[in-house]
C-alpha cells in the first residue's frame, strides 16, 4: 500500500469531475477560416471553403475545434502561459506526458458564422483510471454570448496521462464499438499528401505547441521529428469524408468522432478508408473511417465516425 | 487636335505629382510574417522565418510590401472599396486596365519590427505618358508613427494604366540598365514549384483582388484562369536570392527592385535565374536576376536587382 501510495496520485473525483473553468473568450474572423481550410486540405476546386465572395462562403465545419488554443484575436500566443488549467482534485502533471485520446465535436447549431466573439463553455466531464495512465475528459461547447442557450457546437476531448493510473478509480464507460465492417474493403478511400509545410500552416490556427515545428523539442518527447497536430489529421478526415460522401457540403456534417493512436509526420501521405454503414436515423447517414499514414502504414485515426445528414435533411436548413 | 482630346485623358502634373494622401494605419503580428514567409516559398529549413521562438526570428525584409493591401488588422478587406484612391489632377480610369510595372524596396533600418502598429506614407513621384498607357510612380515609406524620422523601408512602385497614354505628357527618366552580362550563363538558379495553393494562401497577406483566385473574374481581364500575385512571385524571387547568396540572412538584403512582364499562374515553376556582378561599393554585392515561368518559358519578373550588404556589413548591425 505505502509503495502504491508513492506513485499514484492523489485524486479527488468529487472536485474534478464537474468542474467549470471560467468561460473562455474567442475571436475569429473569415480569414482565420480560410487558413484553416487551407492546412487540412481543402482543394481550391472547393472554392467556398477558400474565398470569402464565394456564394456558399462557409466555415469548415470542424473549425471550432481549434479555437480552444486560439488564445488572442490574431497574434502568437505564447505557448503553455495560458494552457491547460489546473484541475481542482487532480494532481500537477508534466503536460509533456499528456497525449490526445478521442476527440469528437457535434455541430448543433447551423450555419457557424463567418466571423465573430463567442465564448467556450468547458466541463470537466469525466476523470478515469486506465491503469497506465490517467484519462481526463472535457466536454466544451461553443456559445454567442448573447445566446448562451443556443449553442453551435459541442465537442468532446479526451486526454491521456501517461504514467498517472493506479489510484483505484473508475474506468470508465467502453467506448461504442466503431470498427469497419469486418472482411469489407472500403466503399471509399481518399488519399492526401501532407507536406513538410502542413504543420507549420496549421499551427497559426492557433496551437503553438513547439512539438510541431521544433526539431530540438519532439526527439525530447520521443519523436524522431516534429509531427503533425492531432487535430490537423482530423481535419483532413473531415474533409476526406465531407468531400466523398456529401460534395463537401458543410450543412451536411452532424457530428464526428475518432480516436488518435499514432503519429504522423509532416510529408506523410494520409489514407482515409471510409465505410458506409447502416444509420439508425433514416434521415443521416453513417460513414466509419480510419485514417492510415501510407509511409508507416500505421493507423493513425481509429474508431472513425461521421454522421451526415441526408441531403436537405438537417432541420436548421429547413427554418 | 480635336480627335485626339477626346481620347486622351487630361491631366494636370502640378497636382498629380507631389501628391500625398493621408497616412495610412497597417497593423501585423508574427503570426502574418509567418504566413507571409511561407507563401514565397521559405523552407522548413529556414525556422528563422516561420518560428516565432526560434533565436533568429526575423521579418523576411520583402514583407513591407503587402501591407499598403493590409487594409486593417486581421479580417477580410472588402477589396475595392479601400482601393487606391483618387490623384488629383489624372482623370479616374478602369481599376481593371491597371497593371503592377517596376517594384523596388529598400530596407532603411534593420531589424523590422515582429509586430506593432505603423504608417505608410505615400507621395506620388511621378507621372509619365508611355503612348500607349500612363505610368503612375509612388514612393512610400513604413514608419513607426513615434519615430516618423527613421523609417524602416522605402518602397517605389509603378503602375501602368493601358491606353491611358498620349496627353503629351513626360516619357519618365530612362530606367537603370539591369540586364544580365551578355552571354553568360547565371551563376546560380533556384527553382519553386508554386502550388494550386500558392495565391490562396499569399492573399490571406492582404491582396484580396478576386483576379487571383475566382475563376469568373480571370478571363473577363483577359486571364485563361486566376494569376498569382505579382508580387507573391517577387517574393519567391527575393528568397532565392538571399538564401543562395546571403544564406537567408534577412539583414543582408539592402534593396531589391524588378519589373513584372508576364503573368504567373499558380502551378507554375518559377526559376530564378542570378548573376553576380561587380558593385559599385565595396561593402555591398550587386546580385542582377530574372525570373522565368518554366511551363510558359517567359520571363516574368525582368530588369531584377538585389543589392546585398557583404557579411557582417549593414550600419545598423553594428550599432
Amino acid at each position: 500500500m505505502s509503495q502504491g501510495s508513492s506513485t499514484a496520485p492523489q485524486v479527488d473525483l468529487s472536485k474534478a469531475v464537474g468542474f467549470q473553468p471560467p468561460p473562455q473568450r474567442v475571436i475569429y474572423t473569415a480569414r482565420d477560416l480560410m487558413l484553416y481550410a487551407l492546412s487540412i486540405g481543402v482543394q481550391p476546386s472547393e472554392l467556398h471553403f477558400l474565398y470569402e465572395n464565394d456564394r456558399n462562403f462557409s466555415a469548415f465545419p470542424t473549425y471550432p475545434l481549434v479555437l480552444g488554443l486560439k488564445k488572442d484575436n490574431h497574434g502568437v500566443s505564447v505557448y503553455g502561459a495560458g494552457g491547460k488549467e489546473d484541475i481542482p482534485g487532480i494532481p500537477s502533471y508534466d503536460p509533456n506526458k499528456l497525449v490526445h485520446g478521442d476527440q469528437s465535436l457535434e455541430i448543433l447549431r447551423y450555419p457557424l458564422p463567418l466571423e465573430g466573439t463567442f465564448e467556450l463553455h468547458t466541463k470537466v466531464t469525466g476523470v478515469y483510471d486506465k491503469g497506465k495512465g490517467m484519462v481526463i475528459e472535457r466536454t466544451t461547447t461553443m456559445v454567442d454570448p448573447k445566446e448562451p442557450n443556443k449553442p453551435y457546437a459541442s465537442m468532446k476531448g479526451s486526454a491521456f496521462v501517461r504514467g498517472a493510473g493506479g489510484w483505484g478509480g473508475p474506468k470508465g464507460p467502453k467506448p461504442e464499438a466503431l470498427d469497419p465492417p469486418k472482411d469489407k474493403q472500403p466503399d471509399a478511400s481518399y488519399e492526401d499528401r501532407t507536406t513538410d509545410d502542413t504543420a507549420i500552416l496549421y499551427r497559426l490556427s492557433g496551437d503553438y505547441n513547439p512539438l510541431h515545428i521544433d526539431p530540438t523539442i519532439a526527439p525530447r518527447v520521443g519523436f524522431k521529428k516534429p509531427i503533425l497536430h492531432g487535430l490537423c489529421t482530423y481535419g483532413h478526415a473531415a474533409h476526406a469524408v465531407l468531400k466523398t460522401f456529401a460534395s463537401s457540403d458543410p450543412s451536411a456534417l452532424k457530428s464526428i468522432t475518432g480516436r488518435f493512436t499514432a503519429p504522423v509526420y509532416p510529408g506523410d501521405t494520409l489514407v482515409t478508408n471510409m465505410w458506409k454503414v447502416p444509420s439508425d436515423h433514416k434521415d443521416q447517414e453513417k460513414i466509419i473511417f480510419q485514417v492510415v499514414a501510407k509511409e508507416s502504414n500505421q493507423i493513425v485515426i481509429n474508431g472513425g465516425c461521421v454522421v451526415l445528414w441526408s441531403k436537405g435533411k438537417r432541420p436548421e436548413s429547413k427554418l
